[in-house]
């Protein structure tokens, strides 16, 4: 649902700081290091590895290159079939290249932000090009560095 | 992972504007609606209604009253028994009061994303006291809610 915002945003030039501020902070400033699995890495695993973790988001890795991304709620959808958790490699339940949703290291946290909440997803990776057209995980960014950066700017 | 911080906190007197405009913002702004299923809804059922809903988190209720809190991480946590889903009542897999993190309709948003932060949850509850010393969820406040007012107040 849609948050009430009307009566917080009435101070421009108070705002104006903000955005300055916040557009000031760079994605790379408060990423988290990326935890990344294979694609053969059964679904299984990849549960027990976000919870040794403490993460929500794994990023699966093949020679460097990002091939995917997997969240809870994918782990989730695919804990439902009622299959044994063991023989599901999550290459079958990933979000594959190309249409993962990324950021680059030099990206405001606001850019992150904006697609966090555009594509409702809970961490995004931080990528850089590698020579042979693929792409590298350097980080990721999550609601939860986000809502970091909300308590830290206040302190 | 702890995130560099310090050399955003430089401007203090920006950043009391900062701190003065988002204390100013209470959960009851932002707040989104309680989904609610009962104790006796099966694990299953309560990972659909995740995905139908497109929350990350359960309240469990009886009678108005709030009685526990389901996240995906305990849906997930659940499936990994390779037990039938469907014979699992989230009774047993929930977080029940008086264990539950909550917040107050008057606590600022700051307050709330501590307290998510520092339990390390996705989402808490806000409640209102009953007559009968329970308490009532009228609502939620996620990191998806503290993420969307990092962005309301730059626009």
């Amino acid at each position: 649902a849609k948050p009430k915002v009307g009566y917080y945003i009435s101070n421009k030039k108070s705002n104006r700081d903000i955005i300055e501020k916040l557009s000031a902070i760079k994605v790379s400033d408060i990423k988290s290091l990326p935890i990344n699995v294979t694609e053969s890495t059964s679904v299984y695993d990849a549960i027990v590895t976000l919870f040794l973790e403490n993460v929500g988001t794994l990023f699966v890795v093949e020679d460097e290159a990002l091939k995917g991304v997997i969240s809870r709620k994918d782990l989730l959808k695919a804990s439902m079939g009622g299959k044994d958790l063991n023989a599901i490699p999550v290459g079958i339940v990933m979000t594959r290249m190309p249409k993962i949703i990324y950021c680059l290291e030099e990206d405001s946290i606001l850019e992150a932000a904006e697609k966090i909440i555009e594509h409702e997803i809970d961490c995004i990776p931080i990528i850089t090009h590698l020579p042979n057209n693929k792409v590298k995980a350097i980080g990721r960014i999550s609601k939860t560095n986000i809502t970091n950066v909300l308590l830290e700017i206040t302190k």
